[in-house]
C-alpha cells in the first residue's frame, strides 16, 4: 500500500470530503489515501481570484502531508494550483489532476474536447494538447463545481460533450474534478460514444506510476 | 482483479517470458496478467522487417486473448506494432507500451531524452513529444533487445542518459521495453538525476486507467 495525501480544493466535510478518495480506492486498491481540504472556500477554485486564495493553503497542506510521512501528494484539481512550486519544494512525487488528465489524453488520436468550469482550458491542457483542443467552452449554466451536482448541470455537460463530438472530437478530457464527483464519464462514453479521460482516475493512475519505480529495487 | 493479456514481441520461454508480467504484478497488484509471445523471433522487434513479420502474429495473439475473456490487452513493445489495427478491431482496451510511455512523458516539463533500440524514436514518441525530443540516438553497441542484457549494454545506456541530460533533457523516456527487463530506471534516476519514464510501468498504469471507469458503475 502507498500512503498518499489528497488535497481537495473545495471546503467540504465528510462524506463529501472523501468523494475523490472513494473513487481512487476502488480503482487503485494499493492507494491508501488521506483526504484534506482547504478552508474557507466552499465554492472551490474556479477563477484566478479563487486560485490565488487557494495556493498558499494547498502548499501548507502538502507540506503537512509530507511531514506526516505520505509517499506522494495529489492536488485533486484540474487547474494544478501550486503544482510547480510543490514539485520543486518536496522530495516526493506531487501529482496534479490537470497534468495527469491532459497527458493521458495526449495518448489518444485526433481532436479532443475539454470540459471544465473555467473560461478556457487550464494551463496543462493548453500546454500539452495545444491545437488538438477542438473546444473548451463551458457547459451552459455551469460556473463552479457545485453547479455540476444538479440535474441541469449533468444535462448541460452531456450536451457539451455531444457538441464536441459533432465538432470532431475523438476523445473528451475532463478539466474539472467535479465531473468525477458526479461520475458522469461512463454515461458520456455510452451516450456520446467517445472515450473520456476522467481527471480523478487519471491522477490516480499517475500517482501509481510515480510510486511504481520501487519494483526494480526489491 | 483485472484479467489482462500481455503480448511479448520477443520469442521467449518462462521465466523470461514472464519478465514484464512480474514487474507489472508487483507495481499494480490488481492486474492478473497472462503472458504470451510471438513465435520465431528470438531477437524481437527492432527494425521495419522484424516489425512487419511480427504484426500478424500480434494480431492473432490479441484476438485469442479477447476470445479467452481478457478485459484488456497490452502490446508490450515501444514500437506499438498493430496497435491501431487492434484498437479498431477489438471491443476491449488495447494498450501499447510506446503510446503509454510517450504520453506519460508528455506530462513532464522541458526537453526529453528518448532511449531505445531503433534508429529514431518510435512513431508515438515523435507524434506526441515532437520537438521536445532532445536526442534519440542509439546507445553505443545496442542493436537489439538482447544487447541490453549485457554489462556493456547497461553501461552504454547509462552513458547515453548522461549525454542526454547534458544536452538539456529534464526527463528520459524509454523507447524499448527491454530497458524494463533490465530494471535500469532507478539507476538512471540516481546516477543521472532526472526522472525516467519506464515503458512497462507506463503500459501498466495506462491499463489500470483504461479499466478503471467501472468504478462509476458499481
Amino acid at each position: 500500500m502507498y500512503k498518499v495525501g489528497l488535497i481537495r480544493v473545495v471546503t467540504q466535510q465528510p462524506p463529501l470530503l472523501e468523494a475523490h478518495a472513494d473513487i481512487l480506492k476502488k480503482a487503485y486498491p494499493m492507494l491508501d489515501i488521506t483526504s484534506r481540504c482547504i478552508e474557507g472556500q466552499s465554492d472551490g477554485v474556479h477563477d484566478k481570484e479563487s486560485e490565488n486564495l487557494a495556493i498558499p493553503k494547498i502548499i501548507s497542506l502538502a507540506r503537512q502531508f509530507y511531514e506526516d510521512g505520505m509517499e506522494a501528494v495529489i492536488i485533486s484539481c484540474a487547474g494544478d494550483p501550486a503544482l510547480d512550486v510543490l514539485r520543486a519544494d518536496l522530495p516526493i512525487p506531487v501529482i496534479g489532476a490537470g497534468r495527469s488528465c491532459a497527458s493521458a489524453a495526449a495518448g489518444s488520436k485526433g481532436l479532443i474536447g475539454v470540459i471544465g468550469i473555467t473560461e478556457g482550458a487550464p494551463p496543462a491542457f493548453r500546454e500539452i494538447l495545444g491545437d488538438r483542443i477542438v473546444d473548451d467552452t463551458l457547459p451552459e449554466g455551469v460556473i463552479c463545481t457545485l453547479d455540476l451536482l444538479t440535474e441541469k448541470g449533468r444535462q448541460s455537460v452531456l450536451a457539451r460533450a455531444m457538441s464536441q463530438k459533432q465538432m470532431g472530437a475523438e476523445a473528451i478530457a475532463f478539466a474539472c474534478t467535479g465531473l468525477s464527483t458526479i461520475g458522469i464519464a461512463p454515461y458520456i462514453e455510452e451516450s456520446v460514444g467517445v472515450p473520456v479521460f476522467d481527471a480523478v482516475l487519471c491522477e490516480g493512475a499517475f500517482a501509481c506510476l510515480a510510486l511504481s519505480n520501487h519494483v526494480y529495487k526489491e
